[in-house]
C-alpha cells in the first residue's frame, strides 16, 4: 500500500484545520483497519492494534514486530518504533493482559518523549481498558470528540479526489443497476422478471457490490429495497422487486486502497407509480434541491434541516420535527436526519440534523431526505457534496430520474 | 435478515458456556455493524449504535427510533425499547453530545431495571466517552475482556456451521486461484502469465474475492503474496507474480449474511522452488501437522505454540521464542503466534500463542506456523479446527499442494 503521504502530513492538516489540536499531545490505540482515527494519524493499515501518538509536534507509530518491517516503509511518523522496543511482551506476561500491556508501553512512550505531565487527548471510542490502564498510571486522559472530528472534518483535495474515486465506482455500480432494471420485464402479477430469473433484492445488490468490486471497492449493506421493505430507511431488501413499487438503491461503499467512503441514493420504480408515491418522489426532490441549495461555510446543518423538514410538512407529510410523540416511534414520514459527513468512516461528522454543527470548507455531507409509508414504501434521494470556500460543489454526477 | 433464533438464546448459551457472567449485569453500546459483542448479544444488525443491556437474566435492547420497527421483528430480546422512549434526544440536547446521551440513557434504563447497583460488566473496548458518563452518574463500570471473550469462544453448533459455510466460499475461492495459477505460463524472465496479460497478486485478489462476494462473502485484506513480499506476514502482495517464487494465499472473507469469519492459507509455488523454499515448506508443514494433532479440550494453547516453536529451531529456524532479542524486532523465521480463535471477529479468544489460554471445546482456532525469509519469500499453512469434547474437528476441506 503506497504511503499516503499527504494524509500524514501532521503539522499541514493541522495547520490548515486551526483547530484546538496544534500543540496537544493526541493518543489513539486501535487498529487503523477498523479504527478511522488510528488509520488517519497512521497512514498505517493494519489489523492488528497500534499505538499513534502525537507529543511535542512529532508523530509516533508503535506497532507489533510482525509488522515493524512494513510500517517503516508506509506509515509516515517521525518516528515507528515497535512493541518489542516498549517492552509489551514482558509487560503483557507481567499485567496478564494484552491490552493493557498496551495502554502501559503507551504511557511508557509518553513518558519517554517527556509528555506524560500534560493532559492527553483521546477519542471519544478509546477502549475502556485503555483508558482505565493509562489512567491508573497517572495520566490525565480526556476524550475530545470535537477534536478528532475536526480533525477528520476538513477533507484535503487528495481525501476529497479519493472520496470522488469511490464515488466514480457507486455511479457506475448505480447505472449497472438502472440497466438491469430497465431490461428487465413485468410478469403477470406484477413481479419483474430479468434474464430468464425473478428479479430480487439479492440479485440486484449482488450485481452490484461486484460491479464495485470491480473497481476495488467494497460494500457492506447495499441497500436494494423495494416495496413497503422500503419503508424502513436501513431494510436492505429481500425477495422479488415489483412494478409500480419504489425501489430504494443507496449505494455506500469504502475503496480498499484508499478506505474512502462515498455515498448515493436513488429511488426508481419500473411501470406506473401509484399518485401517492409520485407525489412522494416529488416532494423528496424538491425538499432536497432546496437543502443543496442551501450548502454554504457558515451555514448550520440544522437550518438545513430545518427547511427540508417544512418543506415536507407543509406538503402534508409527518415528521420528526413536527410530528415526535415522547414514547411514540414516529414509524412514517421524514423519520430520519438530513444528512451526515462521509470520509474514512461511512457516519462521520458533521451532522446535517437537529445537531447544532456549522458547515466549514472540506466538509463533505451527504443531503438525503426520504418519505417513508409502511403501506407504501420509501423515497429517498441522496448526494454527496463539499462545501468549498464559497458554497458547495456536488460530488454526484447521477440522474434524479424515477420512472425507468 | 431472518432472526439469528439461537445465537440470543441468551439463557441457553449462558449455562452451556457455564461462565462467569450468569447473574451480572452486562451491557454493550457499540454498533452491531462493527462491533461483534453487539452484535452477539442483540442478533440485530445495524450501523449505528445502539444499548445492549443483560440485567437479572432479561435481555433489552434500545435503539434509534429508525431502527426500531425492524429491532422488534428481528432481534432477539426480551424488552426492545427506543432512544426515544429513553429520552436520548433531550439529553442529546442537554448533554450536548449524543455519544454521553446514549450512555446516560442506558444508566436510566439501568436505574428502571432495578440494576444500577450492582457493577456493570462492559467489554474491554467500550468507550471512554460512555464510560466516563456511566461513572459519572455512579455506576460501578468494570472492563471484563475473559467474561466477554468467554461469551463468544464456545461456538454453538449453528455458529460452527455458520463458519463452514463461509469455510466453503474460502475454498472454492481458493480453488479458483489454484486454477488459475496452473493455467498461468512463465515467460521468460520467470513472469507469470495469464490470459495473455502479466498474473499479478492484484488480479488474483480480484479473481478470489470475485468468487467470495458471488458465495456472499466480503473480503477485507487477501494476502497474494509472492516473493520476498510474503516475508511480510501481512503484505497483501502487489505487482507480477513469478515462478520459482512462493505465493501466500491467504483468505479470511465474513459472510455477509451470518457475519461469521473463516480463515485458510495455502503457500503455492509455479515451477520449481529453490531447495531452500522446498524445506521451509517441509519444515512449516511438518509443524503445522504436529500441531493440528494436539488439538483438544484440556490443553493449553501456548503448549501448542512451543511444540510448534520446537520443531522450527530444530531445523535451524529462528523464531521469536529462541531468537527474539529485546529492541530488535525478529525479521525472519517463525516470527507471529501459531493461531488465533475466529467467529464474528477475524481475531479473537482464544490465541494459540505465548498466552495461557486453556482450549475448550467449541473453541474455533487456526493453525497456521509459517516461515519468513526477507531474501527469498514466505512459506504459511493454516487450518481452522473446532474443539470437540473429546479432540477436533478440521473444518478446513483443501489439499496442502506446493508445487502447481
Amino acid at each position: 500500500m503506497a504511503p499516503r503521504t499527504w494524509i500524514l502530513d501532521f503539522g499541514r492538516i493541522l495547520m490548515e484545520n486551526g483547530t484546538g489540536s496544534s500543540g496537544r499531545t493526541l493518543l489513539v490505540i486501535g487498529a487503523s483497519q477498523h479504527d478511522a482515527a488510528a488509520y488517519h494519524l497512521s497512514g498505517f493499515l493494519a489489523p492488528d492494534p497500534m499505538i499513534c501518538l502525537r507529543a511535542k509536534d512529532r508523530s509516533y507509530l508503535a506497532v507489533s514486530s510482525m509488522e515493524y518491517g512494513r510500517a517503516k516503509k508506509q506509515a509516515r511518523a517521525d518516528e515507528v518504533l515497535s512493541f518489542d522496543e516498549l517492552g509489551v511482551v514482558d509487560l503483557a506476561k507481567k499485567l496478564k493482559s494484552g491490552g493493557r500491556a498496551l495502554a502501559a508501553a503507551a504511557a511508557g512512550l509518553l513518558s519517554q518523549v517527556g509528555a506524560k505531565d500534560s493532559p492527553v487527548a483521546v477519542p471519544p471510542d478509546l477502549g475502556i481498558l485503555y483508558a482505565d490502564e493509562l489512567r491508573a498510571r497517572g495520566l490525565t486522559v480526556t476524550p475530545e470528540a470535537k477534536l478528532f472530528a475536526d480533525l477528520r472534518r476538513s477533507k484535503t483535495e487528495e481525501e476529497v479526489s479519493y472520496i470522488g474515486e469511490t464515488q466514480r465506482a457507486v455511479e457506475a455500480a448505480c447505472a449497472h443497476a438502472v440497466e438491469i432494471l430497465k431490461e428487465s420485464e413485468a410478469g403477470g402479477d406484477g413481479t419483474l422478471r430479468w434474464r430468464g430469473e425473478v428479479l430480487t433484492s439479492e440479485t440486484l445488490r449482488a450485481e452490484i457490490d461486484a460491479e464495485l468490486l470491480r473497481r476495488g471497492c467494497a460494500a457492506d449493506g447495499t441497500i436494494t429495497a423495494g416495496g413497503p421493505q422500503a419503508a424502513d430507511p436501513h431494510d436492505e431488501g429481500h425477495g422479488p422487486l415489483r412494478a409500480g413499487e419504489s425501489i430504494i438503491v443507496d449505494i455506500f461503499p469504502a475503496s480498499k486502497e484508499s478506505r474512502y467512503y462515498a455515498d448515493m441514493t436513488r429511488t426508481f420504480v419500473k411501470g406506473e407509480p401509484s399518485g401517492e408515491l409520485q407525489r412522494m418522489y416529488d416532494a423528496v426532490l424538491e425538499s432536497q434541491l432546496a437543502a443543496l441549495a442551501m450548502i454554504r461555510p457558515g451555514i448550520n446543518g440544522r437550518e438545513i434541516h430545518a427547511r427540508v423538514s417544512e418543506i415536507l410538512h407543509e406538503k402534508g407529510y409527518k415528521t420528526l420535527q413536527h410530528d415526535q410523540k415522547p414514547g411514540e416511534p414516529l414509524q412514517e414520514g421524514f423519520i430520519h436526519g438530513t444528512g451526515h459527513g462521509v470520509g474514512l468512516e461511512i457516519h462521520e461528522a458533521p451532522r446535517v440534523s437537529t445537531a447544532d454543527e456549522t458547515l466549514v470548507p472540506g466538509d463533505v455531507i451527504t443531503i438525503e431526505p426520504g418519505l417513508y409509508d409502511p403501506k407504501i414504501g420509501g423515497i429517498r434521494i441522496e448526494d454527496l457534496v463539499v462545501v468549498t470556500e464559497d458554497g458547495s460543489r456536488n460530488l454526484t454526477d447521477f440522474p434524479k430520474e424515477f420512472r425507468l
